[in-house]
């Protein structure tokens, strides 16, 4: 399957093709955005959308997703600190808090230093302005925590639209963001009042993998 | 699955929703246009990449494409001219070339009138100009043909961003188009000398399913 993204797609009528000094470079996202993703896997286990609050200059990332899990719908409410090495999980509904130990390290949202370049595409149409949007594809392989995957970050901003992991679970998860701003509300990122009265609690192993902090 | 795309993600910090005021209508894509395209299936049996050419006008399509099938390489190079009920399939390699009868008609590429409205949305970012592109997505349902769909058009333009078709055959399949151009090389859409000499072949039933032409 990755073979394929070798063989340059040059037939009759295009060539594409970027020479190495025009080759675009790994870059990291704006430190403070908000935007909305949908989440989808190859073997249909899980399927969720949501919203995100991104703000890498203070170390913190707001997560609320409701979805379907082996067909159940579920709804989460996360809140990432990492400065402060903590993690809540909210239920507005119920008006409850679980406050977690996460030993995890921040790692900024970024094309990893060692992908290799694929192409560089426009979605849509440059035939025009405002019909069209410059992206960048990457892959590569992180042994042990997503195999292959394959991201697309945006040419101009460095915004993501577009995750493949390869990951044993579930076969290929695609994650695709969009309705990203720059800049965030900071109350995102304050605990509701209900959870200060949660008390710290040890979970497994203290470590999160998520979307975010995948790559490194 | 599809149940998911009516759960609006009105969650904490974004509650998305258009009026009807502002609801997209489907479209149709240009009527003349050259691009590239990426398709993958659930299944993993076919991935490929390739080129098209499409011109609504004189009724034809020009696609060049290649990748694996059941992991067989392969090349499939071919000319869908629908007012001459006929298409070619080329082997440029072998300069050898089929003809073959064609009795489907010419469906434009556009998204299916009875398509339902799913959502907007900006790719990549909109806080500043060139770093975003709007989008509208749309789902259905074509029984027997693409049992459910999910189409995403650019709200500029009408060009095709992404499809995903549920079929019996490979799962859901991921069509992802991009490098759209307006206009097309005329000489896309001319059989190459070597096909000048090929009988017409008539094939099992002479009606041809390809990704242009399953919504009508």
């Amino acid at each position: 399957m990755q073979a394929v993204f070798w063989m340059t797609a040059g037939l009759l009528c295009l060539a594409p093709g970027l020479s190495s000094a025009q080759r675009p470079r790994p870059c990291r996202s704006p430190l403070l955005y908000t935007g909305s993703f949908t989440v989808g896997t190859q073997n249909e286990k899980l399927w969720a959308v949501g919203n995100y609050a991104y703000d890498a200059v203070n170390q913190r990332i707001y997560l609320g997703e409701v979805g379907r899990y082996n067909n159940n719908s579920f709804i989460y409410d996360v809140l990432f600190l990492f400065d402060e090495g903590v993690l809540y999980e909210i239920n507005r509904q119920n008006q409850t808090c679980v406050k977690e130990a996460l030993h995890s390290d921040f790692h900024p949202m970024q094309v990893p230093k060692d992908a290799a370049f694929v192409s560089q595409v426009v979605l849509g149409s440059n035939s025009s302005l405002v019909q069209g949007l410059l992206v960048n594809n990457w892959r590569g392989y992180i042994p042990g925590i997503t195999d292959h995957y394959f991201v697309s970050f945006t040419e101009f901003g460095c915004f993501p639209v577009l995750m493949l992991i390869q990951t044993k679970d579930f076969g290929w998860v695609g994650l695709s963001y969009y309705n990203n701003i720059l800049g965030a509300d900071p109350n995102c990122f304050i605990p509701p009042p209900f959870c200060e009265d949660a008390t710290l609690v040890e979970n497994e192993d203290g470590k999160v993998t998520n979307f975010f902090s995948v790559f490194h």
